[in-house]
């Protein structure tokens, strides 16, 4: 059984604190052997690569073979059911239609002083995104991450994807080139991450890598980082979800199995204003799991992290919500709006009990990389923001310069930095003879 | 003397090359101390934090005299001179209003489906900004790093600032209070970032840190990130200089001068159109080293990573340009904003010779935390969006889901998440009942 909380408890705040603290991954130390496997990369490039392929994934490469071809792509892509095709274009469509109104504004003006001020928005000019093989390997991921790279202006943009045994998921494939992505390489791991971003003879480098993966890929994206812009190192899936008495048990237990399913690690929790409702949700849950294709997967999470909450009022769940700053959250309450004017960290709000969770996954819209592990607290869902980079702009004229000048000398000077401020004064000095 | 290279040249490629890969920093392998710091300030707290400040700082504290109180603050800022005073003010109010145009708008709209999607933007709660101590305390930075902070809306700062042996700059402390900072511990190293990130009794715990350090703040703010949320790991300056026959050699020299002064490891790179103007650039370079204060660290900059590139039209200097990436780009030609127009990876640009890069550091109104080591390729330099993060929000209507939740309902089975799909269906079947 998860836990059951009331705020009326005489412990709850430290329960409540507990559970904010749970240690819910345990990564496996797999730095050094991914040092090995960069260095590797870095120094053999293709051969490396083909090599470690072959130990890994059981998979035989040359560089020619080490990207799909225009004609397996089409072989692959033509073995997607019609339905699936169209479900997979309306998310893309739907994703693409959010993510282009993100596309920020270049400025410029000219302020007082005479200084013309702004800021211009550039893309990345190659991305790498990583799509995990097997059962992980989620068309809908590759939506996520590579629409809004072509929508960022990304000219280059490269999936390393492992094929173990050679086997694909077709779907994969289609959300790449409904994306616009532009190779596929049936490589993966730490020996991936490597080749995107140092390049090899056959890879070309990318400046920015982004996509989940397991362990070795995690901790060969930390390792790249600086080298290449990376994407967070996504944690365990999580929701939470606000709800009033006024809901079918059965929505929300659905809602919270709907991250449980994902991953023994994953964390659902239920805060509701009425305790009965609490118990009818745990109830249905249960009932759920009896039959639930992936039920030891979900009972493993929902019993080792999941948690029923009663709440005095929605004021409250609000403030203990914002405690979580939790990845997914749904407000299924009467006045989903007011409510969220309460949140102030979240990845993702869904309001209303019309809106379940897994809209967002899929075809809603907005992405569904979002930050775990209490980090919404300081960070955002993926964006076309992640593909690009604000260059800002300065430009004086020599009144401009003589206004505001003088006060950056003086800085200059108390900073000790002498050329800074002899660079602006032989300037100055200039325009002083110039008016003598 | 630094390089001097021609695009003519026979084997200008690999040289070019060998200079965009030459390694400038060479930082001690502090990880493991660090770690057993962090460690040490999570499990005794204020205890850990005092004794470390004494070691390193020769600075006994108590837990009561850790932040500076009002009165020391006033005391200290009183003896700043009012010309210092006056020019930080022009800073500060010149930094505030350029930040205050990047703040980003919440967005709502309801499409073609019936789904009501947005986004809404809101600041992280507490953030940390780290200022070294001694030589390297500049009041520039603390306004660079706080008034973006404050701009954004964040509600409490903090920041940590050695003061070895009790000293403090006072300039620190005015701009710190000219900033709207809340409080300023006397700490500083890795205890200080462990001290922001975890909390002890007397340092309230932060979601965000920001600021330039040493080898063991830089280590530390990487062990903690994900923790909290930092900022970048700031490399060595660097500028790069386009500029054609029309400028004073001695001008450009100042601006190469003002990024060598840094630091022995900064880079300096002019490229020219004009060999002859090159030369004299070199020469007027070689002038200045005779007198300047800081001529040790800048000779051996200059020497060691500077080079100057004769290029055949400025086309091909803003292609260079583009592949070095730049943390500050001056272009000092006559038409700067069409050669802006050809650059797609820079930090920040300085157009004509009117804008020499120090006007950037201290009051022109960019940020002058900058991507460095070719990091513009894919990041940023310091903004409001550091401070804030964006929550997506989606509401569909029963309508809404009908239209688009059998799509979701179909990617969720060829994924094979069960509960995922069975939320929607769950839903969709009510709608089914209400119609039938």
């Amino acid at each position: 059984m998860p836990q059951f909380l009331s705020t009326r408890d005489a412990d709850f705040d430290r329960a409540f604190t507990a559970l904010l603290g749970m240690k819910r991954e345990d990564s496996p130390d797999v730095d050094a052997a991914v040092a090995a496997i960069i260095a590797d990369v870095r120094d053999r490039g293709d051969a490396a690569v083909i090599e470690l392929t072959s130990r890994f994934d059981r998979l035989d490469l040359t560089p020619e073979t080490m990207a799909f071809s225009a004609e397996e792509i089409a072989a692959e892509i033509a073995k997607v059911p019609a339905e699936d095709r169209a479900a997979l274009e309306l998310a893309a469509e739907r994703i693409r239609a959010y993510h282009a109104r993100q596309m920020p504004e270049d400025a410029s003006w000219t302020d007082a002083a005479g200084a013309t001020l702004g800021w211009r928005w550039t893309p990345v000019s190659a991305a790498g995104l990583y799509v995990p093989g097997g059962l992980a390997s989620y068309p809908s991921s590759v939506l996520m991450n590579a629409i809004p790279a072509k929508v960022a202006g990304v000219e280059r943009l490269a999936i390393a994807c492992p094929t173990p045994g050679g086997t694909v998921n077709p779907l994969v494939l289609l959300a790449a080139s409904l994306s616009g992505v532009d190779v596929v390489y049936r490589i993966g791991g730490a020996q991936a991450i490597a080749a995107l971003a140092y390049g090899t003879q056959t890879v070309a480098p990318v400046d920015k890598i982004t996509g989940p993966g397991n362990a070795f890929v995690a901790a060969a994206k930390r390792r790249v980082f600086g080298k290449v812009g990376i994407d967070m190192i996504a944690g365990p899936s999580e929701i939470l979800v606000i709800a009033d008495a006024d809901n079918d048990p059965d929505w929300i237990a659905l809602d919270l199995l709907s991250q449980a399913e994902h991953d023994e690690s994953a964390q659902s929790i239920l805060i509701t204003t009425d305790a009965a409702f609490g118990q009818a949700v745990a109830e249905a849950v249960t009932a759920r799991l009896r039959t639930l294709e992936r039920r030891a997967i979900a009972a493993r999470s929902w019993e080792d992290f999941g948690a029923i909450i009663v709440a005095r009022d929605l004021s409250e769940a609000a403030a203990l919500s914002n405690r979580v700053a939790p990845e997914h959250l749904e407000l299924c309450v009467a006045d989903p709006d007011a409510l969220a004017a309460r949140i102030t960290h979240a990845g993702a709000i869904f309001l209303g009990a019309w809106t379940p969770e897994a809209i967002g996954d899929y075809v809603g819209g907005p992405n569904h990389v979002l930050p775990t592990a209490r980090s919404a607290r300081f960070s955002s869902g993926l964006s076309v923001m992640d593909f690009l980079k604000r260059t800002t702009l300065a430009r004086m004229t020599p009144e401009a310069l003589a206004a505001i000048g003088p006060a950056a000398e003086r800085l200059a000077i108390s900073e000790s930095l002498e050329a800074h401020g002899l660079s602006v004064r032989a300037r100055l000095d200039r325009l002083n003879r110039s008016a003598g």
